[in-house]
């Protein structure tokens, strides 16, 4: 009894490849004896498909190409894809087999939060359905789940345990679930307390790869019913994993460290960012500070030296120390390296604005007009060569607002978004461990911070105190005054609040930015501009 | 029985400044003698919160300031607000009276489409709830609705008539209903429908003002159990409307023009932005083209001239009539004007960039480097002044991705980002109508469009075609196949839809753009950058 769970990747809108694309790993799985073949959640669309699924003709084809593959099946395949009865449209796991399709399970649970809008398309199915399917000349009885379905605990309901009781012998989920740090461990701890109350398999089956914001980490599982891990995809790859539920052999969990994950999740970010949307190469803006440093480093993971160019683009306040570093950088990660002095150009806007700025005192206008420069330029270079550009700004600057919009904050997709300060220097610290050498300066990560925008600046926060503080009320969603009632001073709580409430203008003019954690400043958080709320008033 | 319906424009999140708000207008309704006082939907907290409905002390503020309301009234008065029970949130309508909170209704149908989300945050009311309330010394049984609960019929309930069925002698619906064009007529509608299936008056509370990128309109309507209009709000602005079921005097419906309406949600919408992010000044890129210059009127009559800044940013392709009609519609309008030629950045930019560009052809690289200057400078006199930026470009042109990211696309808000280009003209040439006078350069309006970027440029559509196509796929949400069955060229259909679909990441850093039409760009529309469904293949 040999089940393969095919852990792919396909395309959000590309319904003929992802059909192919099934077709292919079912075939694989075929040739190496498979009695039965699973797919993840929505994978003959791609995951979210947001608007599309209002396209009455993206639905037609998804089941015309549900149909081919039921067609194309000898033994069975388990396969996500919508359904629409009535008008409305469910979210499915299909049962294929003998070319035909046998049945629909309708998923019950519609996760409607952080990034997740399934009850904006979806209506909910009624019951946990079991279903008979022949494995190998047996029958057996499987309990079929859609993701959310797995994590019940909010919803007042047990679907696992319903299942068994319905005559499951085994439950098999199939999901889109995006990663975060620290999601594995999540899902595994869920499913061993689904097989120990229901002491039968649990089989989860986890899409791959990178849509917009999210990053699909496969990580695929299979546990026995004694709670032994018997089958772990890999992450941030496709995988094809196979089991047998008769006579599996328990294995150890494959753990990475923290740091790796993440670092491996934004490589693959960016290289199905690029894929997906058509692009080949990408430039970086580098200053010689650790947040473009390790933006090129990943760039260079996910698309190779060859297609990443670095632009260090100093001005008269830009220290000896950040040309350096950028160049060394650059040599070290091998690409393309130019350097574009953006004198010229910003004492021309100054001229120009001479006669409106006089009597003024040069300020957050004069700085940000260097800021500005540096993106038109790399803008330019975009434009003219279809190089994109990767935005290189951590999250906890895109909280304070510490950046410049239409300036450094220019890109088309933002790389370490969603990684603190704190995390920005871990991951840097990972990346030479990793490589073994120096590959990002070692200047750049032990330096003060510094935008550099006038003489003597350095970053008006003191990162090790503010970006934990960022994080717990971003990521932890915990109030100021829990903040302030753990400890923290009460006017840097208070001033933290208030600049990431004022400067939610600027983060819905960002680049979509890679999410890594529980909570992103993009999708999955959604907090009005026009916003009096002031949690600490004085 | 004198009822007041109070149309008021709260600021979400200033739950103290609601309060007030509510206090203040609910003693004007008592001195006028009413004997109930009725105000919108989520009225305390404002709306829509998003996710502000996740912080535990908005929750708790706005039950305060509920209690606060309570205590003060002596009429009744009925009021939205949230509840929380069992850790679930409600959106209710409250009835409080003789200093009590008196009874809760949960709103059953929460919109989860286009611009609503409210299945993310609210559990759905189970049952229709008809409440009696002593007025002017006799009972009414008043049947409650929120919203939502109006539009039944997509949900398969018709809960006015179950209302009716459990002894409603009145049904009093608070709204937060935001304007779209035609809005006002599909009200009347539905509402004069339910009166004629119940038979019972109808009382519906809207909510006023503008939030983000979205404008509630206010025109609170009543209508006696005859189905004859009984009681009109004001249109965007704030309004206390009486009216007596028992010697109640028919109304002539108000009717505005589809562009007076229009114009006059866009004043609103800046206006209140401003008003409520604090900010007093606007600055407007003046291209002498018709999209700035119906911009820059809006800012004038939302923000008075003395608070709108005109900047002309000639360059070496600008023509000499665009500069003419930029000062024309300047001193037209009597605001501040400047010019800031933009030559000297864009040859620095050019040299600059000499040797990297060295062997390529001159195209839209060097093209969005004049954009770019300008929203540069549009954003430095912004930093340096606290002027916000209104941009300016349409919907037409946001679809087709004919505008520069970082360039003109550069703004706090995007006024008219949901009028099409024939929108646009419409809206212009009514101006002047109204204003009885070139208000707006004749110029602006019958010259043909350019971006003047590059010599003897015009824009490289035929709008009187591709405007009416981009709306018939944006707003009416129809199909390229079915706009092909209805005759539209093949290839341009599926050119127009091409560059929406690849342009999505253009919009998805845009400036909030005011929402007038049925669909904008924006919260209400969420497809994915990465996109590979392509209706028409060949």
């Amino acid at each position: 009894m040999k089940i393969a769970l095919c852990q792919i990747n396909p395309t959000v809108g590309a319904i003929d490849y992802n059909k192919d694309l099934i077709l292919k790993w079912y075939e694989k799985a075929l040739k190496a004896g498979a009695d039965l073949a699973i797919f993840p959640e929505l994978v003959i669309i791609g995951y979210p498909p947001q608007d599309l699924l209002l396209r009455e003709k993206l639905l037609d084809e998804a089941e015309k190409a549900l149909q081919g593959i039921a067609k194309a099946s000898t033994i069975p395949l388990i396969v996500g894809n919508t359904l629409v009865e009535d008008g409305k449209i469910y979210n499915c796991s299909v049962v294929c087999g003998n070319g035909k399709i046998i049945s629909h399970y309708k998923k019950i649970l519609l996760p409607t939060y952080d990034v997740f809008d399934e009850d904006r398309y979806f209506t909910r199915g009624k019951n946990p359905e079991v279903f008979q399917i022949e494995l190998g000349g047996k029958n057996l009885n499987i309990g079929l789940q859609i993701c959310e379905d797995l994590w019940d605990k909010d919803y007042a309901c047990n679907l696992a345990k319903s299942l068994k009781e319905k005559g499951a012998e085994c439950i098999i989920n199939i999901s889109a679930s995006p990663y975060r740090s620290g999601r594995l461990l999540d899902r595994m701890d869920l499913i061993k307390t689904k097989v120990s109350q229901t002491g039968i398999p649990f089989i989860y089956c986890n899409l791959v790869g990178a849509q917009d914001e999210l990053i699909f980490d496969g990580q695929s599982l299979a546990y026995d019913s004694e709670g032994n891990l018997i089958g772990q995809g890999k992450a941030f790859e496709e995988d094809l994993i196979f089991m047998d539920l008769e006579k599996a052999n328990p294995l150890e969990t494959k753990v990475e460290s923290r740091e790796e994950k993440i670092y491996r999740a934004l490589v693959l970010g960016v290289k199905d960012y690029f894929r997906k949307t058509g692009h080949k190469e990408a430039v970086v803006g580098l200053s010689g500070g650790i947040d473009s440093s390790l933006t090129a480093c990943i760039a260079v993971d996910a698309l190779g030296a060859e297609n990443v160019h670095g632009v260090s683009m100093p001005s008269k306040y830009s220290s000896d120390h950040s040309k350096d570093d950028a160049k060394t950088l650059a040599e070290h990660l091998g690409i393309d390296y130019r350097v574009i002095p953006i004198e010229s150009p910003v004492q021309a806007f100054e001229q120009s604005l001479n006669e409106s700025f006089q009597h003024t005192n040069s300020g957050v206008a004069e700085e940000n007009i260097q800021a500005r420069a540096r993106g038109s330029i790399l803008m330019a270079l975009s434009n003219k060569f279809n190089w994109l550009v990767l935005s290189t700004g951590n999250k906890t600057e895109l909280a304070m607002g510490y950046c410049t919009l239409y300036g450094d904050m220019n890109g088309g997709l933002a790389v370490i978004s969603d990684l603190s300060k704190t995390d920005v220097y871990a991951l840097s610290r990972w990346v030479n461990e990793k490589a073994g050498s120096k590959r990002i300066p070692v200047n750049s990560i032990s330096k003060p911070p510094s935008a550099e925008l006038r003489p003597d600046q350095v970053d008006p926060f003191d990162y090790d105190v503010v970006s934990p503080l960022v994080t717990a009320l971003i990521e932890d969603e915990k109030s100021p005054t829990e903040l302030i009632a753990e400890g923290a001073d009460p006017e840097l709580v208070k001033d933290i609040s208030r600049r990431i409430r004022i400067n939610e203008y600027k983060r819905r003019q960002a680049a979509p930015g890679l999410r890594v954690t529980s909570k992103a400043f993009g999708i999955g958080r959604r907090v009005p501009i026009v916003n009096q709320f002031v949690e600490l008033n004085s």
